[in-house]
């Protein structure tokens, strides 16, 4: 199977970050087999000329809840204890392994729609629900289970030992990791600080590398953890991890909102990678220190977080946060530039997920993972910089295809990977189900009028 | 002409801020005639049904340039001083009228798209060429002139005498205040403290009083302002606007970032409107006292600003910003709220605008400027906190149809009042244009390489 697409701005985000003005993309089966200005002799399947829009690499999500995708919505407006005690956690442990794969389903729906490819899920309760959904939407991922074996006030379904939760997880990287031609990988999860002994850190750290798989972890989040790390192990997060000695290549640390500036020097000097998420950032969490990090040469990477913390999966606009929120706060309009952004979405993500060699860029040889943007909209015309557009002011209806492993997941905003109507129409049956189970009310916002029939 | 929506989620803002599940609206010509739960024995004309949807009223974007339109990328990731001189005065003093109308028609489309339905236009460079574009999009604006007497660097073109500027904002107001069924209003505008001098603000202000029409202002935006105003007059802006007199209730503030609490003690005794622009906010200026102004029971609104400084023009995005902000920058989850913001959005709006008997709310009598919404997509399901939603992950892709003075203006996102293909053209060909006079370039943010017969 040959696809030609030509005549596109071609962003290939390559080594020399090179932009093919008319530009042309021929994929061969799974793989880009040549890019830039050619003439083709031979005959292709497909052509598809895409004057005017614009080819970059799929987008790369570093740290997405899929199993959260049906409780958006659930947590809005309220402290932390409450989204986590009386909603959060009463949501996700009564979930089946059912609800585990419309949940995401529903996220892949919604990757697939803003252009996402590959992504990273940090922990959800069923992997084999999340491996089946995966398998089917025809997206990349890096799948966990949520791991816990300590913390106050835990579902009791949840209370696991340390041998139990690292069983658990071999086990499914056994039964799922490497499998859909790659597509479904398995990685090891650890929750947050609050909640995995150092026993288990360490010991997932050794697992992770023998399999040769990355960790994904909540780290520094929120200031609470900085005076509980205090209390309970006298250093904060970083520090510890550190010296646990488990800061390194294939460490995914997420969030990383509360660290010192040693700290930074720590995941520089370990090549940590570091999932940023602004949109819970600013929601929740306080402002990362993204400018240092990247002044460092640390692999800053971008994640929408889960749907009840967000809510908006959606790397688009993840990527216009991140344009916003670093030169607002030190009122410095120039850090944090639109070519930075698209660095951290792209092939930052593929480093981060320990697949540079396979996407994040275009290039010959590399995996078909791409986008076309079709960029003529009152939302985004017109064009007097490009490639700062893309961040600025492109939404994600701008997408208006994906490809991943050389596949048309959607084309001209059609989903053809999954069936979009089912779909919602599950996550919305699903998401009733998992919240009556769980018993969890919430007040209404505002007076609500019945109709007299319905009294 | 009567139009019946019924079966939707009404959430109409009115005094009691009842939502009617199962609702219907009745238009009758540009009306709101029946509301809520009713049987309806007439005839009418087209019924809608909007099962599984929700009505509220058309936003209001309460800042928002028309004329930077077609400017939007010149000044992504440069500091102030570059933004200002070497972009966006040039972009702008190059306009010529009909660059303005076309400015403000791709503004508008963008407007209607995102189910905006009335907006106040701080000062662009012709009010003829906005009210035209204003007049054909079907939306409501409150249009003024870009008013400055001095100041530092003006292009020449627009080195004016305090008599000139009023003169010619009376001259606006005789030709076009209230046309096109009051839809088309002219305001009096106020460029910067740093453009206008005392006189200009107090005379200003006395002919918005004779003409019973509002004063918009940008306001206390830069920590640079503060300097400025305590070197030149010894004391803050609204300081200082409060001893000119001119703070009250139609004075619409803007940004107003900078202030002290005392400064929010003046807003809220002179009943003075403020128009909060989180993404402009986010981008540069910093994080207005938006919490503090709301439990002050200051009228707080949102705008989008200008395309160059935002860069989305969609007030569903800025909804969502400013749920997201004021959380993180205070490490608050529980303040401003999503009703708050639905409120700042609608009903403030309309105050702002001096029109809270016209619009805002949907109540019997009131204009019918309305939007429908359709939640069923991957970003926005499931429902859980249906009111929450609107806010934190609807897009401005959700909004189906969009009306205003009970004509639809764009029904199944389909733009009726304009031809949306024409108008993207000649919006890319006149910001072209105005790029080439004015002598814009700006650099390649990565290596472009054309092909080789454009050599």
């Amino acid at each position: 199977m040959k696809t030609l697409l030509k005549n596109a701005l071609v962003v290939t985000m390559n080594a020399n970050e090179e932009v093919y003005s008319e530009g042309s993309v021929l994929v061969e089966d799974d793989k880009i087999s040549k890019i830039g200005h050619f003439e083709l002799k031979e005959d292709v399947d497909e052509v598809i000329d895409c004057k005017g829009k614009i080819i970059m690499p799929g987008l790369v999500n570093t740290h997405v809840h899929t199993s959260q995708q049906l409780g958006r919505g659930l947590g809005d407006d309220v402290n932390l204890l409450t989204w986590l005690h009386d909603r959060i956690w009463p949501y996700e442990s009564n979930m089946t392994e059912e609800d585990s794969y419309v949940s995401t389903l529903a996220c892949c729906l919604e990757q697939i729609k803003c252009g996402c490819t590959a992504f990273a899920e940090p922990g959800g309760q069923y992997v084999s629900g999340m491996a089946r959904g995966v398998a089917e939407a025809g997206v990349r991922a890096k799948l966990a289970k949520s791991v816990m074996d300590c913390g106050e006030g835990l579902p009791e379904v949840w209370q696991k030992t340390t041998e139990e939760e690292l069983d658990k997880q071999e086990e499914d990287l056994k039964k799922f990791h490497n499998t859909h031609d790659g597509r479904v990988q398995v990685w090891f999860g650890l929750r947050t600080i609050f909640n995995c002994t150092d026993d288990l850190i360490v010991r997932s750290k050794e697992l992770a590398d023998k399999y040769n798989v990355g960790l994904h972890m909540h780290v520094a989040e929120v200031k609470d953890e900085v005076e509980y790390m205090q209390a309970t192990r006298g250093e904060w997060t970083v520090t510890h991890l550190n010296k646990l000695g488990v800061l390194d290549k294939n460490f995914l640390a997420v969030h990383t909102v509360w660290l010192t500036n040693e700290e930074v020097e720590m995941f520089r000097d370990h090549q940590v990678k570091v999932s940023h998420n602004p949109a819970a950032a600013m929601r929740v969490l306080g402002f990362a220190k993204v400018p240092r990090m990247l002044r460092e040469g640390i692999c800053v990477t971008i994640g929408t977080d889960g749907a009840p913390s967000n809510n908006r999966m959606d790397m688009v606009d993840e990527m216009y946060l991140t344009s916003l929120i670093h030169k607002g706060w030190r009122l410095e309009p120039d850090v944090v530039k639109a070519q930075e952004i698209l660095r951290m979405a792209t092939i930052n993500g593929a480093k981060a997920l320990m697949d540079e060699e396979l996407y994040g860029s275009l290039e010959v040889g590399k995996k078909a993972d791409l986008i076309v943007i079709n960029p003529d909209s009152a939302g985004m015309l017109p064009l007097h910089d490009p490639v700062a557009n893309l961040v600025t002011s492109m939404h994600s209806s701008n997408v208006e295809s994906t490809m991943c492993d050389g596949k048309w997941l959607m084309k001209d905003r059609i989903v053809l990977s999954l069936n979009e109507e089912e779909v919602l129409a599950a996550a919305k049956e699903h998401a009733a189900a998992i919240r009556s189970r769980a018993g969890i009310e919430l007040p209404d916002r505002f007076p609500v009028v019945y109709p007299m029939s319905s009294k």
